[in-house]
């Protein structure tokens, strides 16, 4: 019997406990023993629900069980839930969590407790919510350099571009009809200023490269400013806007940034609508792949919570060695990274031509049918620092600057 | 130092070597030792080329090195491949193959003498390539059942679809560029009939089921009679006609099939394009996912061959616990399994409405501009066999069928 205690029995708590006793039968086949969760701990009290028999309110209890094999850490937020997954680490307790600010910060130092230990601190829900990818790229893109993640990591932002581009609707409308369905908080900051597709990328370029991302290190540059008109201008060059956050190596330089794009249509993310996630990955030898699914929800972050419970139940006393040290990782700026931009500017494209081109390399005018008084371009293909000197000259012109994704 | 042999220097093989020669170092790292590549296996000799220097034309010479630790089989084909891999696993070798016609017929047989031994046979190149899914299916997605997984699984039929899709362009003229671009063979009976595509859900079917589901069982259609008129069918739809190989489970049944279904723009395999692969999986918490990536080709199927290799050298006397007996899987037959069938019909709508209303239940009918003396209808919701019974009496006025997916 392998016993399991839940911290937390919020939205995904409650989701990991129905996905065990939902399919309880193949999951105990799956790990060889009986799976039974032991403990659900909560400030609060369950009665007339099932699980009420287990709930405790004592973390101690809980830690000072040897008995407790594995323990699922849902509540989020860094306290307490940072002090009870270092205690149980520190006592030989395996952990799984779903929670990426804490795998954001403390990761590293977690992981390197769980090797001391010889048990193991998973995390694949805290990325994707549902969608498998922290195990493929652990156990299966290991014969590959991963030269690039770039990911919708956020389904509201998502959900709120696609409404956009479908339905030529402005920002603050959907994001009214998004707050109003749900998929929006009512303080939407941490979805619509990227912050929280900025610490999955931070997890996801730890694990490519071994070392310690912290996010406030990422450039980070949310939603809010994307108007009606940007989203015209991307249909009419066959393309969308998206928030991506991106990782990419060159050489021995890894850059990471989370920020709206426009994308192509030929781009595998171009078609990944409403509240899915989507994790675009090219390998130096595999090439182009991508993971798609749910990245968020009760049901989806739980069977990847049950996923790692049932991987660590498979191998007691066995740390499967996720590399990601604590020594920190120097990202390159932003300033180096090559792409072209898409900028929008006042006035004819017809009087500041030949300026242009020569500061932006050969660019493509846009004309979109009833737009007054502006333009739009893309400039040639450029690192972010030349872009930003030059465009210093335009500044009162320069409406709007979008960046381009291949 | 982990010792590997190769058997076969062809495509795949050569790419393995490749993979393991450009990224020595992070293998090494990720494996916590040294992958050293002890002997490649061919009837032929590669003077100049520097795997010369380990080319061996006898496999006497590996099994009986106690030093192998891993068979890397990438000849194709049953035989010899079958009795070379028997015999590695016998010897205490762990083995990696991309063979699928090997494991869609032994796979139960050489997965039972691998545990025997406590050594393993991996085999995720031989499903979609170098697209992550076998052991996704294995390690992660384990909190769930899956219900059903559905893929574009051959890339050469899906290039042709989409040319047929994109171009308007008939069944004949794609197949013959297709063979000019070296997308389709001489002779594209596996790849147009869907024997390849079969195998391959057969290796999925059984891995999700843990039996023996035996590819001879599955029903299996290729796109032979697909033409350039059925596309615009699809189009007017807002659907295209791709080639999946799908598995469903409906309660304790399990079916399986390949065939060419219409498919909506709203499912994730919709836009699907070219040669890629890609795998939709519906588990009972998770919902739906999708996997996506090169479903062939020497570096990407090298790469899925060398992540094995690695999970293996990380993994030395230690079976990982595939399931997939020897027991035979019953498959139910299509005719319980229900959907929508997309009937092009000669003659008229208006004389028959009443008729096929009453057949086929609640009818839309679907109208192309200059079709002349024809047209299209979808059914309502059936079994097969019963639109098979029902179908009868129209046998002839229809001139075609295609199944549509949801």
């Amino acid at each position: 019997m392998v016993n399991v205690a839940v911290l937390g029995y919020g939205t995904v708590g409650s989701g990991v406990v129905e996905v065990i006793r939902t399919n309880q039968e193949v999951i105990n086949q799956r790990v060889g023993e009986t799976l039974n969760l032991k403990y659900v701990l909560d400030l609060r009290d369950f009665p007339g629900d099932p699980v009420q028999e287990i709930i405790t309110h004592d973390f101690e209890e809980i830690v000072q069980d040897k008995e407790v094999d594995i323990v699922v850490e849902v509540m989020g937020g860094i306290e307490p839930a940072y002090t009870f997954v270092k205690r149980s680490l520190e006592a030989g307790k395996s952990v799984a969590t779903s929670n990426k600010a804490l795998v954001a910060k403390h990761g590293a130092e977690l992981l390197k407790i769980a090797k001391e230990k010889n048990v193991n601190f998973l995390f694949e829900a805290s990325v994707g919510g549902g969608i498998p990818i922290l195990r493929p790229l652990h156990s299966s893109l290991t014969g590959d350099v991963v030269e690039e993640i770039t990911g919708i990591l956020n389904g509201t932002t998502n959900y709120m571009l696609t409404k956009m581009f479908y339905e030529g609707a402005n920002y603050d409308e959907v994001l009214k009809e998004a707050q109003d369905n749900g998929y929006a908080e009512r303080n939407p900051e941490a979805d619509v200023e990227g912050y929280d597709a900025c610490r999955k990328i931070a997890i996801l370029a730890s694990i490519i490269s071994g070392k310690q991302v912290d996010f406030e290190d990422i450039y980070c540059e949310g939603i809010t400013k994307i108007t009606a008109d940007d989203m015209k201008y991307a249909k009419e060059m066959g393309m969308t806007i998206k928030l991506l956050a991106t990782c990419k190596r060159e050489g021995d330089k890894i850059c990471a940034m989370v920020s709206p794009c426009l994308l192509h249509k030929s781009h595998p993310l171009f078609n990944i609508d409403g509240v899915f996630n989507s994790i675009f990955v090219h390998g130096n030898m595999l090439g182009d792949a991508m993971f798609y699914g749910s990245g968020a929800g009760k049901l989806p972050t739980a069977s990847a919570v049950v996923g790692d419970i049932v991987e660590e139940a498979k191998n007691p006393g066995r740390n499967l060695g996720v590399m990601w040290s604590e020594e920190k990782l120097e990202l390159e700026g932003k300033e180096e990274l090559k792409r072209r931009f898409f900028v929008r500017m006042k006035g004819s494209p017809e009087v500041v031509k030949g300026k242009l081109a020569a500061d932006f390399g050969e660019i493509e005018f846009v004309n979109i049918e009833g737009m007054q008084g502006e333009f739009g371009f893309v400039t040639a293909l450029m690192p972010e620092g030349e872009y930003e000197k030059k465009a210093v000259a335009y500044q009162s012109e320069i409406i709007s600057m979008i960046r381009v994704e291949k």
